[in-house]
This record gives C-alpha cells, structure tokens and sequence, in this order.
C-alpha cells in the first residue's frame, strides 16, 4: 500500500463512493453499520473468504478478484433464495498493492454493484506480511420463514441444476495453458465463467415455494448434491447424460472423454442444484423462460444415502474425487 | 490443519457448538444464515480483520488470539450503543495449525460468547499460505434510530472517558520484555488490559439519549477524539491531569514521564470516548455506578478544529503521532 495514503485517507477515497450514501453505511466513518428491513422479511447472511494463491490466482486482473470475491457471496444469498442488499469487505493487503490495482479492483466492485443492485456498508483495511485475502459478508433479504435451504429434499424429488456444468473446470485449465485444440471463442467463454461467475440471483428467489433443498455449485456437483443429500439421509442419482453442457464443454469432452468426472466433482460453476417434486416441472419452464436461466433435470432423489452417478448404459460411473475440499 | 479433517468435519466438530443450536445459523449447514429481529430494533453490522504479525503477536496464545478477534467487534457494538446478538467468524489458517491450537480457540470463543451473551451464526474456514488471518463479522440490536455514532459532538459538550488510558500501550511493553521495574500483579494486571480488551457493552447502551458521540478507543485517544471532531467540524482540548490512569500506569509514568505520549496515541484500551452537554454530568455518574464502570470528565469540545493536549500549566503538549496508521 503506498505509504501516502494511510487508512482514513483509502477508504474516503476509495471504499466511501461505494456507499451510494446509503443510509446504514454512515459514510463509512462510523465503528459499525446499520441495517434496517421492512416487516415481514429476516435477513440472509453469509461470508466468504479468498485467499491469493488458493482461491484466485496471483496473475489474475484486480477486475476478476472482485468480481469473484463478491459473487462467491451473492450466489450463496441466491441459494437461500434471498435479494443481496449490502455488504462489508474486509481486505488484508500485502504492501507491494499499489493504487492502480485498487482503483481498478474498486471500479469492477462498482459495476458489480450496480448489476447486483446493492451497496458497500462498512468493513476493514488491513496489511499483512501473507498473501492478499479479501473477506466478504454479504447481506440480503427474504420474505420470513421462505428461506430456502439445504435441507427438505424428499425421495422421489427430481433434480435440477441451472446453467451448464464443467465450464468453470474447464475455464481453470485453459488458464493454465491446457486445452489448446478448443476455439478462441469457446476458450474465452470458459475462462470467463471460471474467472466470472454468475450468482443466479433471480432464479434463487423464483424457487421460493417450488424447491425443496437447494444450494450452489461451490465444491462440485456430485459434493454439493451430497450435502443437501446427508441432511435429509437421501440418496441421488443423477443421469450423466443429462448434465448440462455447454458447447465448449462438449467440444473439450469429444477430445478429452476423462474430463467428465472433473466436470462433476470440480466446483466454481456457482450454478444452482435443487430438488423439486416431478410436477413442478412445468412451474421450472416458466421459471426458465421467464429468468432466462437453463434449468435441467438431472437425476432423482432415492432412498439409499450416497450420490451414485449412471451412464447411458445404467451402469455407475466412479467419480474419485467428489469435490473441493478445503483442508 | 492436520489433513485427517476436512472442511465439513471441522466445522461440525468445532464451529457447529458454538452456534449454540439458534435457529438463524441453520446448523452451519447451509449456504448462509437467517437474522430475524423484533420490530422496532435495527440491526448494528462491524467488521475487523486481524492478522497475525500485525494484529496479534504470534507467541500469543490461541485464547487471547479469540478474545481478542471477537472483542475489538464487540467494541465497536458497544460504541455505537447495540446489544451483541452474532457474529460470523472467516479463519484463513495456515497449514501449520493444530488441532490442539483450534480446541483452545474455539473453548474461548464459547467463553466469550457466553459472557457477551451472543451465538456464532455463519463463516468461513479456509487454507492459508501467509499468517493466520481472522475477519470477525458482528451483529447486535438497537432500538431503532437509536445508535449512538462518532458524528454529533457540539461546541461546549464536555468529553469523557471510560476505564483507564494506557494500559494496553504498556501491556504490550511489558510483553516485549520492556519495564521490568513494575511489581507482577502491576505487570499482569497491565498485560490482561492489552490481551483481552474489554467492550463496554453495558455503558454503550446506558449512553443512548446521553451522548453526542461516541467512539471506541482503537487508534489512539488523540486520534480516534479526532475522528469525532473532524465530523463535526469541532476541536477538543483534553486536561492531560483529568486522563485516567490505573495504579499501574501511574507507577510505570513516575519512572518514565515520556511515556505519556504514547499513551494517548496507543489504540487498543478499547474504552469508550465520547462527548456529552456538562448537564448530562449526574447521569453519567448514575451510568458509572450502575454499569460498574468508571466515567471520567477529561476534556471539552471547542469550535477550533483540532485536539489539543494542555499540561496542568495550560502549555500545550505535542503528540507527535496521533494514533495507530494502518497504512
């Protein structure tokens, strides 16, 4: 951090414009925020930490860590089924971070904030001896008692995931410089939904009343439908023939048919999966159509515990690694 | 972290107790939390992230490491006049850590949470290659349009303080090895004051409806009068012969006089500082007698911008460095 600009002096300049003057955030010159909601909501929190070096990469543009770092969040306020509202950044930074990295950093928070339609309220700047490590708690807001959860699926219930599965895999090793046979356009529209992820904000909140356990795709699809599976002591199946899969996706897989099960156990597509009776079918059309987010069926929820992936020829495909682990 | 535990079972092992089984933090099992309150109270939001290095020494021990990440949040709670309801823990752990490390934090953490009376509801546990960092995100309550902020010290107000001023800049002495003329209850006394900082709860809320503004005392006495005084484009003359001092820190002064200084630039005593009308005198001596904590007059806010330390002769005391830059 340049030595010019001591702590008051940074978040007047930078982190005060991402108020929006909202009224809980004080201008950022208080010890806390405040956070009001009309009657009849509760709020949705949750906080994500990224570390430089485990979460994102060192090489990877100021624009990218924000926007990563801010929408890790908001997909977990999607999965509740919640709007975001606000949000506090804590950020411990390494003193080689120079102005341009933040302004540019602050800039993308900025435009996300826009899209996303919330505001900064408060947080902290800090230096650290370590890596850069940005903390983020994100707020939002859900009519009371309608927050979806993990728990709730029920055997019988079909299950769905949003968007396409693998491109955030994919994106990574494109990053790395693996994949070259991939086109310039697909190339770059996986590598964008790995450095970009899209919080499915507004399908989060059309599930409200239809699905029965959701989250997001964070740690992998066959870990994360394993969560919402363990709570409930259900099992799935999932049909590998219905993973969504995006053009690069099958362009990559055609050349490379080991890529599926990294497809299914790598995390990052921050898409939703969720549970949902049969007849809600045709309330998930709609749902589709009127969000403009692919929702497919991918499998069903059994009696016996565990995740079990079927190829085409029923027979089970062994996915060694089920998903991210943090540790 | 040692590689038998991943991310789940550490969380259900050490991090699902301390929730305490409220209903808003879902078990640690899902994807956020909820935060419902009673109508008529807004919700105070504060972040601090703490590094090891900078923020905590890292010889400390794994108990005053949690205390301290969760009472520094609960100062700032405190000053702006709210009741702690939660708090939201991200813990960037670098490989190192132990089971052991983990067992003694989280045993504090469940101390604290029972003295300061809220539950853990949400977080973070990730991998770090850099020193262990800690973001502490903290919710309390306040009536509605109540909250007490540093903006609002009015020409004339008297300024006060709670506890004594310091302490902690000698505590930290003391642990580097410094003072060594002390007595050991003096020393031990003076180290507790820096390592577990204690948030004035109980007299934030006593302060709604009496104060002005307020503030904790984090950066420095001088510096963080001077953030209230900037807001309200108002200066502050402090009586240097009003500053509280504890039996400790009068002893270390009478050997070291140039200590002074740094006494009133040294963050981390953690009291609250704030200003009030001089009618406002015997209910704040009623506050002090309910809350069991000191109240002390030290000072008087004037038009001139700017604090201003006087010595018992009216002469000016120079401070050369206000408080702690964070940059």
């Amino acid at each position: 951090m340049p030595r010019s600009v001591n702590e008051f002096g940074l978040i007047s300049k930078y982190f005060t414009p991402l108020t929006n003057a909202c009224a809980g955030a004080l201008g950022l010159t208080d010890d806390a925020a405040l956070v009001s909601h009309e009657p009849g909501y509760e709020i949705v929190v949750t906080c994500d930490a990224l570390v430089c070096g485990v979460h994102f990469r060192s090489e990877d543009e100021p624009e990218d860590v924000a926007a990563r770092a801010l929408r890790v969040n908001l997909s977990d306020l999607a999965a509740m089924g919640s709007r975001p509202v606000s949000y506090l950044l804590a950020l411990a930074a390494p003193a080689g971070i120079t102005e341009t990295w933040l302004e540019r950093f602050v800039a993308q928070l900025a435009l996300d904030q826009k899209t996303y339609q919330l505001n900064l309220i408060g947080g902290d700047t800090v230096m650290t001896p370590g890596p850069l490590t940005l903390s983020i708690t994100a707020l939002g807001r859900i009519p009371k008692g309608q927050a979806l959860t993990r728990a709730g699926a029920k055997a019988g219930d079909r299950i769905f995931v949003s968007g396409n599965i693998g491109d955030a895999s994919l994106g990574l090793k494109l990053l790395r410089g693996e994949l070259e046979s991939l086109t310039k356009t697909q190339a770059t529209g996986l590598k964008t939904r790995f450095l970009r992820p899209e919080p499915r904000i507004a399908l989060g909140q059309a599930l409200i009343g239809i699905a029965h356990a959701v989250t997001d795709v964070s740690d992998g699809l066959v870990a994360d439908l394993g969560h919402i599976c363990a709570l409930a002591r259900v099992g799935a199946q999932l049909n590998v023939s219905s993973i969504p899969l995006s053009t690069g996706a099958r362009a990559a897989l055609d050349m490379a048919p080991d890529l599926l099960p990294n497809f299914l156990s790598f995390g990052d597509d921050y898409e939703l999966v969720f549970t949902a009776p049969a007849a809600a079918r045709d309330a998930l059309a709609r749902i589709a159509s009127s969000t403009g987010v692919m929702i497919t069926e991918i499998g069903e929820v059994v009696d016996t515990p565990g995740v079990v992936v079927l190829d085409t020829d029923g027979s089970e495909i062994r996915i060694q690694k089920a998903g991210y682990q943090h540790f």
